[in-house]
């Protein structure tokens, strides 16, 4: 893939556990910044529940938009743990016993603790492609562009290591982020106009409140140093002309 | 609307900060939680960026498969707060002033302090409703069963007693915990069996890391609480005879 092509991605959190609010999902950050990283963009993220059906039909609408899938939850060894037998039916592949993740699980066990319930983890989409996990033992997998990681946030956290090597990203995004020391209607209308004249750069106003005291970052995004560069002057210009503090945050 | 009607939602999140990983959503949660309590239940949440053709498609299929819509972010005075004009494309409606929004904006700052780029958070769709902001000023709107929300969570937060009387729910959805001191693959044929003989209520099983142990939670979700109790006793009556220990989360 040429280095130049814009690569993007989109993310998938399966689990009831997240539409509940019961737990607050952090794999979206976790996978969106490593990805950034490595020149991948997200282009959306969805949640979806436990149901097949659901996660089948998501998979194969988002498989074919995004160079990359990544999807999170539904791994483990209970009845509500289904990502692996979707994964296997949005491919049409069959859903059995993958031999190199059961020898892993064998070794990785006491004798006699590879029971029927940790058995259910080593059942994949055939073919599919191990995602080595260096905390618990049980493999992650790919198929084709869907990469199927845990839900667990330690857990993901530790397997992105392993996947540097499977995933082509494009140009870095950089990024550039200015604070001042005002609110958003201050510099609103400057802000456009300099969004106006450089249109492939992303540029994001967000306020914040940090230490008691009000502020605005701005974030300029673009995988070209000179661009963001450029931008960064132009709102400094008018940062200087309006007389506003330039702070840490 | 039959209170016995089940009543879902979706959330959509608008911000380009949320899909680079630069901010952590927390509005899922808050949000899901909250409708979760008055008898509404998440479908699905969407992460799109700030562009508004993703915006009007992505909000003019969901406001068709679920009761309600919620967005959250890009209702600021910025170039990149396009929800407003977003909804009024959806609906077919125009983008114009409005005017009860410019009254309470008007009294809310400082002679001289309502500015151009503060009156853009006074464009809305036409004929929108008002939500108000209690913290900040900036009202929300909502446009029949989409209702849009800020970004910031503190002020999303403050925002919500307002909505109550606008969302009609279905029977709230309850949830009984059981957290047990084992690991998923003991418990995971055992909860298969009660999940097959209780297939309209939602058991999830999600481990745990706690002051150094290792356990299982088992959420038992239901409009019904007989349902739940029933699924409690069989769970416990398996849980008594594997001899797991039932502990605090």
């Amino acid at each position: 893939m040429n280095k130049n092509t814009k690569v993007n991605a989109a993310i998938l959190i399966i689990g009831n556990e997240i539409l509940s609010g019961r737990t607050q999902d952090t794999n979206t950050s976790t996978l969106a910044n490593w990805l950034n990283s490595i020149g991948v963009k997200v282009g959306e993220v969805r949640v979806v529940p436990d149901e097949e059906k659901i996660i089948v039909d998501t998979l194969n609408l988002l498989r074919k938009i995004y160079n990359y899938v990544f999807t999170t939850g539904g791994i483990g060894p209970t009845h509500d743990d289904i990502t692996a037998q979707s994964v296997a039916k949005a491919f049409g592949k069959k859903y059995q016993i993958h031999n190199e993740a059961f020898k892993i699980l064998e070794s990785y066990y006491q004798p006699g603790e590879f029971n029927e319930g940790r058995q259910k983890m080593v059942w994949m989409p055939e073919d599919a492609e191990l995602i080595l996990n260096p905390t618990s033992g049980a493999p992650g997998f790919s198929v084709d562009n869907v990469f199927c990681l845990p839900g667990v946030p330690s857990i993901l956290k530790s397997m992105l290591g392993g996947l540097k090597n499977k995933i082509i990203g494009g140009e870095p995004i950089l990024s550039h982020t200015i604070s001042l020391r005002t609110v958003e209607s201050e510099i609103a209308n400057s802000l456009t106009n300099v969004q106006e004249k450089n249109k492939d750069v992303e540029i994001g106003s967000y306020p914040f409140f940090h230490a008691g005291k009000l502020g605005v970052s701005i974030v300029i995004r673009s995988e070209n140093q000179s661009k963001i560069d450029e931008c960064n002057s132009q709102i400094l210009n008018f940062v200087n002309k309006k007389k506003i503090e330039v702070v840490d945050r």
